[in-house]
């Protein structure tokens, strides 16, 4: 029901190479549903900068497969040779977008497999074959494990609301707010979305929307301003939400409005849930007030739509993202289970299981 | 400093008519000042109809001045005639904004005056014209008045944060939320304002911004996800917001949004004012579950900037205002001065000595 947004499609049966990657072109959207489709590192590269694929998993596991476009038909029997291409590509590929960490992350694992050495080049290539394809399968496995831990804690909700898309177009499939909903249809329960349409990207109204409205889901766009009258009105069951980053006393960063959210949720009785996978959690840092806040042009608010809607110099303050106090989260919820307070312990106790 | 919404402009010295109507065209905020200037009945007309002159009190103001401008140049000596034509006119201007209340309720003023008969036909026209000169005096001193109440209330306070646009452009001049800011800066004392942009229409960025700037007062924009965590870092002294309705229990609808801004602001102690003229009191209903919500077409929120930014047949919900309680309200100020809780009383005893 849910497509993948991004998977590799291998050209003989059997075989994981050669192949090539297929990712929903997400600048389409919510317009039109089209692929991309393609063996060229270059052309991947550009998706990635382009935010054809966009989401942190969803952008590790693009630069992984993008890896497998760089080798595939490199003739060769040197794997040193192989492995260097290899670390060629995968530097390149990290240029595409500078501060997106689960980026890194994918091509470092792809580098320890070019490195570690010690077979033939047939081997060689199919041992990054397999690390690509296994990012892609852990991602939606743990999506898919957030979605049914989520789900326990929606007994008798039926109605949810969201912001931003933290949803399957962010990660290989399913997603994490949204996997519960998901995780919910597939078992014939129908939970209603309210999906904020989170300015100034609007990524709730492009992307969630869209991605609720292809699976089946009933969703209800509103904007930001509209969730507390919304709330208010006794439709709101609970609030689900992902996160940037979480912190070692559970404070969590996410798109700016998410704080706002928690405030409203707390005033309205209604439960609110972060979910997210424990690669989410940065347990350096002790609390939200030193998670740095990345400011955005003003342009994203003034002319985000092809039209000045703003007079022209006006100051603005537009961070990307807020921190909500762990106080304000009922629960977290990652691949792992259900998280509740007090947060500082079962993070803790969290990162030693890890 | 702040320039009239709209004006009467006399041709000749000591004479009111024969003149013509001078208003800020709205529709070109806020990428240029322009201002419409005509004697064209249709032309004030199609004004207000296409919303280069909007807000209630502005509105009204427009509509006397259509009166005006229909029955200026008429060439009878019956007095008779020319109330039949301002009756007439004023008929048609009806017809412009069939929900504007302001607007019917100014037409109405200016019908009475051109039945009072008995008198010359330039006496008529005089009585007229002072009228709706008189009706953009009284909304420019009731507006004066509500700031100089309202700035009494911000000893202290450096930073305010308003919602939509109750600025001088919804009035004859100086508006009402906005009208203490620039009390302050008469005497010289600077106020810094955040505007949220106000979403589907975004009346605080086109027009609270731009009347800001216009004024020379320091205005930065947020959109209005943004105003919690604004709120959380200290830097918002009070919420000061107008109103479209407040019923005798104290309930306030206001635009979309309000209610949100109500809860964060008492959530972050920050006192929250609604500034609005007595005209705006409803006291025929005795609390805000009674006020009708009108909802606007989905199109506004999928559209709004001539891109489609949702999903084609997305189900919006998209409320034009909510309500904010009564107990979530510090003070109101009405051109009579400050009203404190419990609200019920003071209302009643306010609408006793209208």
């Amino acid at each position: 029901m849910i497509p993948p947004t991004i998977e590799w499609i291998s050209g003989t049966e059997g075989n994981i190479l050669p192949g090539h990657v297929r990712m929903i072109d997400q600048t389409r959207l919510p317009l039109e549903l089209s692929y991309l489709e393609t063996a060229d590192v270059e052309t991947i590269w550009r998706a990635i900068k382009t935010l054809q694929v966009r989401g942190a998993p969803a952008i590790g596991i693009a630069a992984g497969f993008g890896v497998l476009a760089g080798i595939q038909s490199m003739n060769t029997d040197d794997p040193a040779e192989l492995a260097a291409e290899a670390h060629r590509v995968a530097d390149h590929l990290a240029t595409s977008r500078p501060t997106a960490v689960n980026l890194f992350w994918a091509l470092d694992r792809m580098r320890a497999v070019a490195s570690a050495g010690d077979v033939s080049v047939g081997s060689l290539k199919e041992r990054l074959a397999r690390e690509a394809l296994a990012m892609a399968e852990e991602d939606a496995a743990m999506c898919r494990a957030i979605g049914e831990h989520g789900l326990t804690l929606l007994d008798g909700v039926d109605t949810v609301l969201t912001h931003c898309n933290a949803g399957s177009l962010a990660t290989a499939r399913f997603g994490t707010a949204l996997s519960p909903v998901y995780a919910a249809r597939e078992k014939g329960r129908v939970l209603h979305v309210y999906a904020d349409e989170t300015r100034p990207l609007l990524q709730g109204a492009r992307l969630t929307a869209w991605e609720l409205m292809h699976a089946g889901v009933e969703v209800t766009l509103i904007c930001d301003n509209t969730a507390a009258h919304v709330m208010k009105s006794g439709r709101v069951g609970a609030v689900l939400v992902g996160a940037d980053r979480i912190v070692a006393n559970g404070d969590a960063a996410n798109k700016i409005g998410t704080y706002g959210l928690a405030v409203l949720a707390r005033a309205h009785n209604i439960p609110f849930y972060v979910l997210a996978p424990t690669s989410t959690m940065d347990l350096g840092l002790s609390h939200g007030g030193q998670i740095p806040i990345e400011e955005r042009a003003a342009e994203e608010v003034t002319e985000g739509f092809g039209t000045r809607t703003a007079p022209e110099g006006v100051k603005v303050y537009a961070p990307a993202f807020d921190v909500t106090p762990a106080e304000l989260i009922t629960a977290m919820v990652c691949e792992k289970g259900i998280i509740r307070p007090p947060y500082h312990d079962a993070l803790e106790k969290l990162s030693g299981a890890l």
